[in-house]
């Protein structure tokens, strides 16, 4: 059983009244209500959890430690095309380490800082080291991006370039970290949540998911809540430049089926192509179509010649 | 260095902007918005993580575990007289239990269900137990009940009655856990979060906190906060049946620095003393006038002949 049919079996129930979008998305929406200018605004609610050994390794760098604990949730905001507001941080920690705790806020508070995100409730506890943090945004009412709104005929677009993170964690666990490019490293470690990209998404996207688990994977998710089928083009896919030297079954692995990339991959009507390649040559992270949705279940991704590619990992799963 | 020096020095910076009330209350106030009636709402954020071995025995049953889990943040909400709607669950298991998860979540939803409190959002994990839970309650604007409101003059109040929770605690630490009474296996697995009390206090009291660390090191917080000190009679406060039989000096210490308890303490203006003899006597908890707030610092306790009491311990310490 991997992680998402844990929670639904035993977490998601029947639908809540009082949510307007429950489990199952990148994040949750609630109800706001109206801000100063009179506007209708949800909540965006989301929560992840870091665990020393299996999402990192201990040796990790504190400071970027504090910046990818609060990135991956930021990312998961941005998905929504929210803006962010607030988040709170529940730590474990086996020791009391100052010079660890002041390089670990500071590599947090310097990205909740760029986005405006403040700090507003923490626990802290003696254990296994463990981050959890929850973070809050907000977004006009009926403009956030679902996982559950993707439909057949609409284009499929990524931001950024896949695969090098996944391909920095391989090198680390078999003992070459150190030989790893600042640029992967950087891919790895430093994550930058898409939210501009995100509030610029809002009115051209439909569907949308931030990649944590891996392209295949995450796609999965926006086809099994939207009802839909995805085709991808392997040969339209940008592959990180850290792939290029790989076999190629390896950089469709690493790229495909590879985790923490915290792009964004999004589904939108083939009108808007012209406004997101603009977006894309102005914005600050490139945007590829890389495939479309369509009837049916499942994705499929073809190589050049239109056969199908053999997809090895269908993305990290958390109990695997 | 404790927990609370631990969060103030690295994470409390400059006040916040964007917020309300930021770190070193019960909860967070983020502002909400208007409602549909058009009130001006606080939205109010908490989080809490619970660790198998330091917060919980890996034996206590998951039913219990789930509703302590999620009650202990609503005791937060309660403190603070908002009214629960939403929380999110970041759950790292060592290994996926079905049994286990079934009655935890039976135990969670029980509780949320009776506050209207829906999950809006999780995370599980492989590693070591852990449950950190965030949750999210609304108050009216300026209605919130906080640690930094109390003044020389108002009376001291607490709900229900104190230390059962810690005597229960030592009593299964000792291994006499078969012995324990239904009564105390209640008060420390079962703590009752005072969310009814909280709506009510709105209007009555004017400084409240929950009592987790125990009503000596709690009442400190309200203390700082208030830039106050305050002084308890010994004499006048409920202190819990199980501990009937203990000597003094026991019952001194799991009365007034024991843990877990969960119960609301509160300042409120002499005014209203009988506004709250009322709400004590037809509520569900009972309410005990224990003190008064003080000018100056910290907490004296007097017994019958006005001696001072002498504490052993200052409340539980998650890093002593």
């Amino acid at each position: 059983m991997d992680e998402f049919e844990l929670i639904r079996r035993f977490f998601d129930r029947a639908p809540p009244s009082g949510l307007e979008l429950g489990i199952g998305d990148d994040a949750a929406l609630l109800r706001a209500g109206r801000n100063a200018a009179g506007e209708a605004e949800s909540l965006v609610v989301t929560t992840d959890m870091l665990i020393a050994g299996r999402h990192f390794v201990s040796a990790v760098e504190p400071e970027s430690l504090g910046h990818k604990a609060l990135a991956v949730n930021l990312s998961d905001l941005a998905a929504m095309g929210a803006r962010p507001e607030a988040f709170t941080l529940a730590l474990a920690l086996p020791e009391v380490n100052e010079d660890w705790l002041e390089v670990f806020a500071r590599g947090m508070f310097a990205l909740a800082d760029r986005h405006g995100c403040e700090l507003a409730g923490g626990d802290t506890t003696r254990g296994p080291l463990t981050i959890s943090i929850t973070a809050l945004g907000r977004v006009p009412s009926g403009s956030a991006l679902r996982r559950d709104h993707a439909e057949p005929g609409d284009d499929l677009w990524v931001s950024g370039a896949l695969g090098a993170a996944a391909w920095a964690t391989r090198e680390r666990l078999a003992g070459r970290d150190a030989t790893l490019s600042a640029a992967a490293r950087r891919r790895l470690d430093w994550p930058e949540p898409r939210i501009g990209l995100g509030l610029a998404l809002r009115h051209l996207a439909r569907a949308a998911i931030d990649l944590s688990d891996g392209l295949a994977g995450d796609l999965g998710h926006i086809c099994e809540r939207s009802r839909v089928g995805a085709q991808l083009n392997w040969a339209e896919i940008p592959v990180a430049g850290e792939l290029a030297a790989l076999p190629e079954s390896e950089r469709i692995e690493l790229a495909l089926a590879g985790g923490d990339d915290y792009e964004l991959l999004f589904s939108a009507v083939p009108e808007n192509r012209s406004a997101l390649t603009a977006l894309g040559t102005r914005g600050s992270v490139a945007l590829t179509r890389i495939g479309a949705i369509v009837p049916g279940t499942g994705v499929t991704v073809l190589d050049g010649r239109g056969r199908t590619v053999s997809v090895a990992r269908a993305g990290f799963n958390h109990f695997a």
